[in-house]
This record gives structure tokens, C-alpha cells and sequence, in this order.
């Protein structure tokens, strides 16, 4: 971290916030030019709050020069992290494939999805019970039915199970049906939340916020990381920006940078990201070439019969061309699929 | 609503939307031209999602044209509602002033902060207890011992208290102690709290999401009317854009907008918005004169010694400058403070 | 600016980036840690790209702490700028109503707006004879034609005259029509048009680019001052979010940030940036609160009628009810309208 | 293009929309429901503005369907443009490699670079003559004489030239001494530029500006083709968004976008997108994943020593490897490079 004082800083201003980070357990190195002074601090500042430094008398701007996360940092831990979901794993050389319904809408739906994508080469289903909808009056999801429904449909192929818990109040229940729980974009940074996963014993799917910076993103899996629990995936799935042709603007090159930045597998979700069914082929081969350790795709017998989200499901047919495409690219990056 | 079929639509698939849409109680009415067909939609569409109907076979375009909330809208309750905070209101004539520090740090500090507030013209006492961080590291507020110390500030100087809820967990202590739950930004579709909340006897201080559109704020405030509580305030602090100059961008055009569209009050908190200290009182101006409905003013007896957040809270002369410029551009826009 | 070196840096490393800054005329103060080296770097660097040096080996991160324009700043010129137009100034106490339709149509149309701006206590008219326009297939403007009028209609009234050039060829028909060149935000970043008006003598209101920082736009600033034009005024007008509602998100907080980093005078367009008719006044009330040194603002005589952009136009009657409004924050807030 | 008249709209302001239209060439469907009309309108409404219509009394929304563009469109062209720059091509199934550096410096840089480049595959050069640069205080390019060594390099190694044009007093420079004009972000929307080119005999790279949408950036096109020029190819660079990591966020979701509404082939730029070294070849692989007709890569000899753009530059050996590894992923999805 580095502190730039103000031309017209006084000495003692300098030496009181010197005092401050030596208390800190930081040590500082002064240089003093001729119009203003710089404090070089090293040592552990990921307990101080940038602002907080900016904010004292004398200090004109505040640098970190260091992550701000400790336990996602790739510094902490130099090899990969395997998410193991079930009997499939996530961060090996084998890109996952997790797909299913946005939402379980009846049994006949989940089992026939659940046996098309296992069909497909998919390791994990995934699957709404509870729904995040933006309108209190559109369909919310079946609850505990659905995650019963989920569990019968996974188990006869053989697949794993990712759900969404909307809040701690979830967790028990996903917990009983589920082998991993996704914490969607709008919980991104709900913190009790974010907790109470890091307090479980399932692995997470953490989804990336709709204007979560990836700093934001890695900090958000930190709350998980330093409650223990350190099976935690991230999923990119689009941004907020101002182009309207696409839900969201998918954000690929955040692979490459949480590849550097941090040892959690990245997963991409390009059915939430560009809403676009036919646009989702392209995409999810774009991720493979960029290096995603996942792929997350939206499948419904009958995209146009889907209760929600149907504009962005593939159909049967589709997903086998999706995955044979994908197949291919991950060969040329030499990954599997 | 308006539905645009393809112009390869057949007679059948046009038919089958007709079918689905009536079924739902809406009529419909059917424009042919030569190249297209154009079902115009009447009734109450709002449960259901456009999407879906963009899904079936033959349909191009879905074009809603009524606001997808009800409850919070104009056309719903043309009166404006008027939100009670203990003896404070928000939503009448007087604007009314919420103030206080970001985090309670200590009794020392909110007491000197809620006689502060108080002199200078406050009815509301804001200050956080449970802090929503972006970093594990950093202060996360005193909990409960924070709520009891507000109140106790609060009813010496005969202020009402508002303060944040992280979670459903967190509302009976809320409840216990405060006049008014404060919903925060990242939050904002935190759905199963909004409905906790609108199950409560609390009024809301509902944040604008950090990059939720105008539609979608309304709509969060419709999963809290829905529930039966009606006393909903809301509260913008400023959107993310690409501008890193200030925190955020305040976007003082919700203002006029959400009076348009709804009957609820609009409060604005320039010091999330605008992040430097030196600017919120331009903005808190600029927030009076764009008819806002209340203020939220984060202060501090020496903001460079805040634990959090110092850089946007004004000092105590700060403040009552601040309310002495807006009592002009109130009394300016007919309105009092 | 301090450059802050990568742990691994080598001895060499650090000497090669040090002669580099010394040659450039800088001088260099070193401060070593136990973990990294930093260089605090005093005297001009704006000729010195930060990326530039962020490649060189060795080098991790280049902080600015100073701001990258030299003639724009408040620090090079601590006295606002007044910019004279015909009879009219930008940056007096006397806040600007620079007003007028967006596009000059007919003599009969001109004349009255002129006749309608100058009685509601405009001083400056605008008019577009030149249009961007986003589609080839629109109403592009009158050309010199609509100079012409505008010109003729505001001589009769004794008004200035502001008029965009979309290019350098425009300059010499602008100069001998009107009084102030307006750079419109599709060109703020077209450099050769900005340097052609930086050697004319024309004063220039250069809009903000839709998606420029205040940074750039005041280095847009720069590259008109550096030909030896001081005459330059600002103009926000909205800057392009996520927010479909407004056409874009008028940044307000513009305005107390750039009259503290800059001396230039800072206009508010609230007309393109909301681009909703009936909530101009209320943003027009709002930038005069927050400190605007002018207003500008899209008037027509049958909004409803206009060739392009009526959906932002204000009627003459609604003219006079924002200036009368304004009038009163203009004096809450010390100034006079 | 529907037009949906407010509830209280009266039958003469009805009638008064429909008698428009017709005089616009256009035939009208009246549809009326219990609560309101619609007015389908069919076709070619592309020289009218939608916004001019919702301004007539009466009209509460205006719903294009159509896109705006007509010579840019897949239904004008179904056939795939072919680019020809001298003897390369854009748009067949070779996927077209234009690598070169950000600015040309002297005479053995380019020569350097113009060797490696065509070693590594490419067919064209690129390189900046002219550079646009935010601060006045920054290199500008060579102009002419860099023009003239870009030239000389690349027929000693049998490349086209591809190179910037900032206005239209560059176009016969250009025009002389390279085989395709590019036009920059910040001048997207220069429309003098776009009809300058378009009047011009050369193909055109026509770059995406910042915070265009990509019906803008087919707009622009648009614009180029209305003058007779339809040589041209499109090219993806980043979009600015609110992620501060990267330099621009890259849209790569426009690349089956745009093949789906337009005929003209596009090329992603990786290098100015990112800006950061060593994320360009993930993205190179995920653009031609994503079915990209053309990468434009930026290439330095010493990525470290660039007078401009350096942190964004591979070296000789990095293109090297990034081309190989994209002609692989090239053969996954059926293309060439």
C-alpha cells in the first residue's frame, strides 16, 4: 500500500499516520521529494479499509498495490482448485458440464431433461426451486418438490445436483437434496448468506454479480473461504452494460484474469448472460477457447413451452450440437469435455 | 400488450397465442397486414412474462406497453403515500432529513452525532449496526449493542432510527429497536427479505440496487406492498457507471421519473452517491430542487477518524451548512425543511 | 506519480526506469522495502504515457497523483474562466440560458423561438444546421441555409449565436455565422476538429462524450487550449448507463467535480440528457442547484411537430414556467438568472 | 413499426397519425381494443424517427420491429461481404489475420515487425500514421513518413496495409499509401468521415466506438454504404463498462450478433479490448471460437520499449504461439488461419 501525502501535509500529520500503520503491524518506508512525501507500507493490510487511511488529515490518495483478498489469491495458493460436486469435479483438466432447466416445473420435465443431458455429457444438473424473480407475480418455483423431483431425476442417470438457495433459511433444504448450492447474481453480496455457505460442508456455485467487478467477485468468495469452506467455483454470466441486444454482456476475459488472480475454477453460464438461444452455441464454444473449467447451460424439451427463461434454454438437439462443437474446441485448447 | 408475430407465422401458431393469451382473461385483438400480423393485448398482463410469450412459435416481438407493477404505481393510488418513522413522516411537504454516522462506532459517538443531527433540523437517525462489507476483513458494525446505543441517542433528541437489516435473521432486533427498516442496495433483490419485510409492521427505506434499473426498483418495492405493508420509502444512492471520479453516479433523473410512476416518497442519499465529502452538499441541493422527498446525509464529529466510510461523511458545521443551503432551494421549490 | 516495482525486479531494472525518468527531466526519490521497491517521481510528467512506463521490466503499477492536464486545471488557473459569446458570458454569477430548437427548420420556426428564448431571458440561441444523426435515412439539417436564419432571427432579437460543426470543413461557415462553435459529444475525442478549434477564435462549448470520463473530457478541453483558445466552455449532457428510461444518466455530480479540478465553466444540457419533455424542468432546477454556470435547453414551438429530437422539447409556455423556476434556486443558491 | 395510441387519445388525433403515415408512403392497420389502439404500420418506415411520431398528440409509444439499417442487413444481402484488402481478404472462410503495431516509430521497427508478422501468417499490416491521444501531451504518430515506411515494409513482405484515418484531410494520404482506411472508435459517429470514406475506393475497417450499441455501430455502416463504398468489415474492440480490470470489456456476443442481422464480416481486437498482454491470445482463441472473421492483433519487437500502447502489445514469440494456437481452435469450428 502505498500513501501519498498532500503537498501541504504537516509533519505531524505525517508522523500520526505513520503511527497508525506501524500500530497496525505494517512498516512504513518514507520518501520525501521536494513537494510532497510518499509512505511505502509493507506487510499485511488487508484489514485496512483504504477509504478509512484516505480520510486522515494530510493524506492526498491511498494505493493498494496488493489484492485486497487473501485466501482466493493465487499467492496463497499456487495450484488449482478442484470443486468436487458429487462424483464429477470441477478445475480439472475435463471442462464440467452442469445443465438443466431454469426452474423443475413437473416430474416428467426433470427426468426427461436430467436423462438429455446426461446423454449430452453432462456430470451435473442443475435446476430452480426457488426462483429469484424480479416481479412478485410470475411464476416462483416449486420449493421442496422440486428439489425432491431434481434429486429422483439425477439419481436415476447418475448426475450430480446444483440448486440456488435464496437464503439462509434454504440452506437445510438444499443441503438434504442438493450436492452443491449456488448462490445467485443478486446474492452476490449478500454476506449472511455468503457465510452460512461457508459454514456448510457443500460445495458452492458462486455467481458473479450483475455489476460486480472481479475484485468484488473474489471478495464475495473470501466471506466463503474464511468461514472454512474452501469448495467454492465461481460463474461468470454476463454483465450489466448499456447494449440492449443481448440480457447481458457476457464477460469472457474474466477468465484469463481470475485464472492469474486466483485458484478457483471458472465456470460461464452463456444462456443467462446472452439470452439469446441461438446465440448460446457460439458463446459456450468462446468460453472453452478462453479456458473455462465449466460450462453452464439452460436446457428445456420445449423451449417454447418453459414456465421461465425459455428464450435462452437449447433443446435436446441443440445441446448435442452445442456439446460435439465444444468438444472440438476443447481438444484444440487441449482440454476435455 | 402487444404481440408481434413472424411473418412466416402460420395461421395455426397465431392461432395457438390467441388461444394461451385468452385462457389467461386477457382479450385480444388481431390486426392483419400484408407482411405481418399484430395481436394487440388487453387486460391485466402483469403475471404474465413477456419472455414467455416471445418463446412460442411464430411470435417475432413482445411489446409491453403497461407498467409491469401494480401495487406501487400511479395508476394503482394517485394520492401520494405519506411513510411514518416514528413521529417523522417522508412524503409530505416538509422534506424530510435522515442523518447520522455510516457505522455506530461507540455511545460517545452517536450521542454527540444525534445531538448534532438533531440542532440541525434531523428527524431521522441513521446509523448501521450489522454493515454489509465488501472485504471479510474489514469492521462489519457492533450488532446488537449498535442498535441499543442508537436508540437510546435517538430518544434523548427525540429522533426516530432507522437502520439496515443484512438479513430476515436480523428483523425482530430491528424491529425491537428501530422505527423504520432500511433495505440496502446490494440487497435490493434480496426477495425473501423483501417479503419478510413487507410482513412487518416496520416501514421500509428501500435502496436502488447498484445497477438496477428504474422498472426493477419499482418492482422491488411491489414484493413488499404485496405482502401488505404499503409504507415504503425509496431511497436512491447513486448507479454504476464507467465515471470512477465519484463512487457512484447519483442519478437525480429517478426523481421526477419515480414520481411519475408511483405514489411512494423518494429519498436521496448524495453521500453513498457521490463518495467525496466536499460534493455532497452540491448534490444534497441539487436532490431539493429535482423534488426530492427526503435527504440521507451521512456525518461524522471527525470524519477523518470514521471506521468506515469517512470519506463521504460531512462534520457537524458541514452539516448545518448544508441544511441551512437546502432550506433556501426548498423554500425555492415550494417546499419547507 | 510513483512507480511502483515488481517484487522480482532486478537491480538493472530499477536503475534502467530511473534514467528514463531522470532524462525526462524528473526527479526521482527511492524508496526501498523489505517486499518491493517504489519511486516517488516529482516535477511535470504529463509528456510521459503511465502505460508507457508500465511496460518497462521490472515495473508492477504507475500511479498519477497529479491530473494529466496542465491548462484546463484550477492549480494552472485559480480565477474562473468568463467565456464571452457576442454580448453574452458563461462563468458570471449570471447563470446562461443558452436556448433554442435542435434543429433550425424554417424562418418561421427561428423566429419565433428567437423572439420566444430572448422574452423567457435567454442570451445565447442555439440551433443545429449541421446534425449527427444516427441513421443515414433522417433530417440532416438545413446547412448554411439554417446558419443564415438562425443568424438573421437572432440579430433581431439581440441574441448570440451557438451552432455545432461536425467537422473542420464546417468551421469557416460557423465563424461567419455565429458567435459560438459548439463540438458535440459524437466528436469530442475527433482531435484534428478540436486542434482546428483551438486555433480559431471562436469561443467553443464542447459537450461531454456519452461514455467520456471527466478526465477525458477535460483533456478534450486541453487539446483546444494547447492552440492557444482559452475560450472554452463545458457542457454535460448526459452520460450512457444501463437506465432505459432516460436516453441517458446527466451526471450532476459533474458539476461541483469539475469546478473543483478545472476553472472552465460548466453548462448542463438536462434536454438530451433526460430526453422525457416533462421532466427537463425538474433537471433544469437541479443543475442550477448544484452550481451550473448555464443552462441549455431545447425549445420549439410545437414540440410535438419538430423534424427530430421533439420528444425533449419544451413548449414556450413550459420555457417560461423553467425560467421562472430556476430563477427562484438560481437566487437560493447566490446566483442570478 | 406499431404505434400505440394513449387510452384517452381522441379520434381525430387518431386520424391525424394515420393520415401521416399514408402521406409517408405506408399502410396502416387499425386494430382497437376496449382500452386503446394500436396502429400496425408496414413498410419501409427507415426515413422516419420513431421519436417524431411520439410526439404527436395522442401516441403513447412508438415500437419499431424492423431494424434501421437496410444496405447493412441480412435481408438486403443474404450472401456473406467478402473484404478485399490488395490481396487478402475478409469474410471467407481464411480467417484474416492484421497484426502490426499500435504506432509506427522508425523504419526498423516496422520493417521488424512487418517480417515477424508475416512469418507468424498474417496478411495485412496494421499500423498508426495519425494516432488519436487523449492528452495533447503524448505522441502523436509520424504522419506521412510513417505512412510511407508502413508501405515499404509490407510490400517488401507481400502485406496489405491497413491504417487510421483521424479526418478527411488524411483520406488521400491514406488513400495513397495503404490498401484499407480504418476508422476509430472516437469517431464512430464522425458522419462527414463515414460519408467521406464511403465516397472513397477503399475498404473500410470501421471500428465499434466505445459505448456503441451495435445497432448504432450498423448504423454507421450504414452510412458508408449509402455512398456507394460496401467494402466494409466491422471490428469488435471492447466496450466500457464499469470493470476496471481490463481496459475495455470485450463484447464477443456481438460477433454472432452482427452475422445474424448483417451480411459484412467482423473482426475482434483482443489487443486494445484487454489491454493487458497476456490475456490477448485466451481472448484471440475465444473470438475465433465465437466464429470471428478476423483477428487484429497488436505486435511490438520489445512490447516493454513502445512509445505508445506497449501493455496491450505481444512480442514476436507470443504471436507466434497465439497464432498457433488459434488455428487450431480455428479447425475445431471449421475455419482456417
Amino acid at each position: 500500500m502505498i500513501v501519498v501525502l498532500a503537498p501541504e501535509a504537516t509533519e505531524s500529520q505525517i508522523e500520526e499516520v505513520t503511527t497508525r500503520l506501524s500500530r497496525a503491524g505494517l512498516s512504513v518506508h518514507r520518501s520525501s521529494g521536494r513537494d510532497r512525501t510518499v509512505l511505502g507500507v509493507v506487510g499485511d493490510a488487508s484489514g485496512l479499509d483504504p477509504d478509512d487511511l484516505g480520510r486522515l488529515p494530510g493524506v492526498r490518495d491511498v494505493v493498494r498495490v496488493e489484492v485486497p483478498f487473501r485466501l482466493a489469491s493465487r499467492q496463497f495458493e499456487p495450484t488449482n482448485t478442484v470443486v468436487r460436486v458429487g462424483s464429477a469435479t470441477i478445475g480439472e483438466s475435463r471442462i464440467a458440464l452442469i445443465a438443466g432447466p431454469c426452474a423443475v416445473e413437473s416430474e416428467a420435465q426433470i427426468m426427461a431433461i436430467a436423462e438429455a443431458v446426461a446423454a449430452a455429457g453432462a456430470t451435473v444438473l442443475r435446476g430452480g426451486a426457488f426462483k429469484p424473480r424480479t416481479s412478485p407475480y410470475t411464476f416462483q418455483g416449486l420449493g421442496e418438490e422440486g428439489l425432491r423431483l431434481m434429486r429422483r431425476a439425477a439419481d436415476r442417470v447418475g448426475l450430480a445436483v446444483v440448486t440456488e438457495a435464496l437464503d439462509i433459511a434454504h440452506l437445510p433444504l438444499v443441503e438434504r437434496y442438493a450436492d452443491m448450492v449456488q448462490v445467485g447474481s443478486r446474492n452476490m453480496q449478500n454476506f449472511p448468506l455468503l457465510r452460512a455457505v461457508g459454514r456448510s460442508r457443500m460445495p458452492v456455485l458462486l455467481k458473479r454479480g450483475m455489476s460486480a467487478t472481479i475484485e468484488e467477485w473474489l471478495l464475495a468468495a473470501e466471506h466463503v473461504l474464511v468461514e472454512g469452506n474452501r469448495q467454492v467455483a465461481l460463474c461468470e454470466r454476463g454483465i450489466r452494460t448499456f447494449e440492449p441486444y443481448t440480457r447481458n454482456t457476457l464477460d469472457l476475459s474474466c477468465v484469463p484474469v481470475v485464472q492469474a488472480l486466483s485458484h478457483l475454477p471458472v465456470v460461464v453460464d452463456p444462456s443467462h448472460a446472452v439470452g439469446l438461444r441461438d446465440k448460446v452455441p457460439a458463446m459456450a464454444r468462446a468460453a472453452v477457447a478462453a479456458g473455462a473449467d465449466g460450462l453452464m447451460i439452460e436446457v428445456h424439451p420445449q423451449p417454447e413451452q418453459a414456465f421461465s427463461d425459455g428464450a435462452q434454454s437449447v433443446s435436446f438437439p441443440e445441446l448435442e450440437g452445442l456439446v460435439r462443437a465444444c468438444r472440438k474446441v476443447a481438444g484444440a485448447v487441449g482440454r476435455v469435455l
